[in-house]
């Protein structure tokens, strides 16, 4: 049996903590299980390295920030490394280059290529546990990159695929996955299982927990990946490709990097190739008679009303709102229940909260809401699906 | 032209010494010559991360305080590329695994094997500055090492001669080599120039301006080695094979880190095997009759004390004076010229400072002295040698 597990910057932001996330690792290799540890940089070390970088200059080399951001990661695996080995447990740290991790050469975003896995075999082979810089690889030059958001648990779940891993851990700060988040309502609850395309609607709809292309990854080499806190023993959340009967509701996200944007005047394709173009991601999209509507992130709000100024001339209209947020319900076989989408629905209007934008699908339901009304309204969609706390 | 600078740890300290060293580069460059730059890590970073290590485990697996210790000079080197390609030098930092670095295994005090230059004169090519972390390298396993005392001088004295440079320029926050320390004596003059066997003399008698290591590569492969101050313009001490005519005195040096053994009851040979043995330096060996003393690290002191006691047995005594300072004049053709030798002894019984301990010879004259007068008598003996301030 063979685990991957990985380790967020906040379960090693300090000794103490990390000598939490070594017991962790140190009770699975005791059960004479092979273990591969991914770790992130410790708490908030990309920060400090980033902030060190804006004060050579405002906007510094790519090829450079990667050099240096991946000093986070290489701190953090050889501490942790140390650790182990003084615990009894046979570690090695290796840096991405060491793990054999090659990525394309877009810096600062690079994509996984491929893993040459000799290295890590043969680590595993000697009875060690390496533990792996998460985050970074190499190119084919030989040049160091970060491979951008999602980074750690991407590295894992592309390890646990090239190991053919039996399971991927990703250990966090909190329980696992839950039906919304605490900090709205604290009665949330945690879901055992989830399929792989319900967490990569959570995961894009607001779900800080696990990113999305980690799930893709594990979606597609069939991987099994399970989220759970470094604090508390038992409990997490299995990601899978279990068959569930019948219809499932998982939680009630909100996102408030979300901008409603009304364009009239021009084709919708022309106005969304012309996003695309240049790099904004457009969601929920309707037609209204002459009118388009969707939703973009509120950080890209200003640049898409300008391409859609430029593209569509004289006599066209395109605005932004940033006041508002994006709130979902994520299930599966949601459309094939009417009944959902109406108690969704409904429940708003209950509650008084006005919905701009709809759009509804077999595992997600979101509407465009005021921001000021989000955190009422997951406390009540909440309530509607999963009861009120005993 | 090509010139391997190297900025120490007090050179690249903050942004703006960045900046000024990277200044340096630019006008090396702008001139038409090719150059490489070895960086140290920044100002205290390795004490940041020794301390981490050490609030980890007491005493850290050294594979791995290797690999923590290694990013200390990774941060320093993408900072200083950073810097330099905003002034728009086409530059690229380089760890010591892509600077071909190849050291053996000896994790803390590695010694470089072989250099693979490939990629730096590839990036040479192209018009670029490699910048190159100092202090690392890997071993056959492609494991991190870290080479020990005097680093990143003896990297880029390595790098000089695997390179074929025609210089090699150690900048640091001193003017050069100087005749004494300028703490101890406020009018030390500077060497224009100094040669291999005088300047490693004055390293090794406590002149801390340039590491030993450096100095040997240098030497062994006829390259010409500077020392310059990064924050003063012009100046600096060449280090070369010159011939220089007749004698001349470089420069006084004391040594705190030392200590007197006195032994009996034993033979000279077999004492200093079983020191050599445990890693004890011994230096200023001398016979009266049935005693032998000698020089040691003062660090070293006790487990010298030690080992002594054990290997004479019974009868046999062995004592070891901490209290005490090693001073030194170095120079050439200093035993050729009896005068020296004489006026050096004449001056400290003027100065009523007791010597107990004597060593001379072609380029140094030392003397083991109480710690308490090591200061007055470097002031004497420079004021003899080189003259009061006018």
């Amino acid at each position: 049996m063979l685990t991957v597990i990985k380790f967020g910057g906040s379960s090693v932001s300090d000794a103490a903590k990390i000598d939490n996330a070594a017991r962790i690792a140190k009770d699975i290799y005791e059960k004479g299980e092979e273990v591969v540890i991914v770790v992130s940089a410790q708490g908030d070390m990309t920060d400090v390295l980033k902030s060190k970088s804006t004060e050579i200059c405002a906007s510094p080399d790519v090829r450079e920030l990667d050099a240096l951001l991946s000093t986070g990661e290489e701190i953090s695996v050889s501490l942790m490394a140390m650790k182990l080995i003084s615990l009894g447990i046979p570690a090695v740290s290796l840096c991405g280059w060491q793990a054999g991790i090659l990525t394309g050469g877009e810096h600062g975003s690079a994509k996984i290529k491929r893993i040459f896995t000799e290295r890590l075999e043969t680590e595993l082979a000697k009875g060690r546990v390496p533990v792996v810089a998460g985050f970074q690889g190499i190119d084919e030059k030989e040049d160091i990159t970060t491979i951008g958001r999602g980074g750690s648990d991407t590295t894992a779940a592309a390890l646990a695929a090239a190991l053919s891993a039996d399971l991927c851990v990703i250990y966090t700060d909190v329980a696992g996955v839950l039906s919304a988040d605490p900090d709205d309502v604290p009665e949330a609850k945690l879901n055992k299982e989830i399929g792989y395309g319900e967490m990569l609607e959570m995961a894009a709809s607001g779900a800080g927990v696990l990113h999305d292309r980690s799930v893709q990854i594990a979606e597609k080499n069939r991987l099994k990946l399970k989220v759970a806190s470094s604090f508390e023993k038992g409990g997490g959340t299995l990601v899978t490709d279990t068959e569930i009967e019948g219809n499932c509701v998982y939680g009630v996200t909100r996102d408030c990097n979300a901008a409603l944007l009304t364009a009239s005047g021009g084709a919708p394709g022309e106005m969304l190739a012309a996003l695309s173009e240049k790099g904004v991601k457009a969601d929920m999209i309707t037609c209204f008679g002459e009118t388009v509507c969707f939703a973009v992130p509120e950080t890209q709000a200003e640049s898409a009303e300008r391409v859609l100024k430029e593209v569509l001339g004289n006599g066209a209209k395109a605005s932004a709102d940033k006041s508002v947020s994006k709130l979902s319900l994520v299930g599966c076989g949601l459309s094939g229940e009417p009944d959902i989408p109406a108690r969704f629905f409904s429940r708003l209007e209950k509650e008084g909260v006005p919905v701009f934008l709809i759009s509804s699908g077999e595992i997600r339901i979101s509407a465009l809401i005021p921001e000021k009304d989000a955190v009422k309204a997951v406390k009540a969609i909440h309530g509607e699906f999963f009861g009120k706390r005993e």
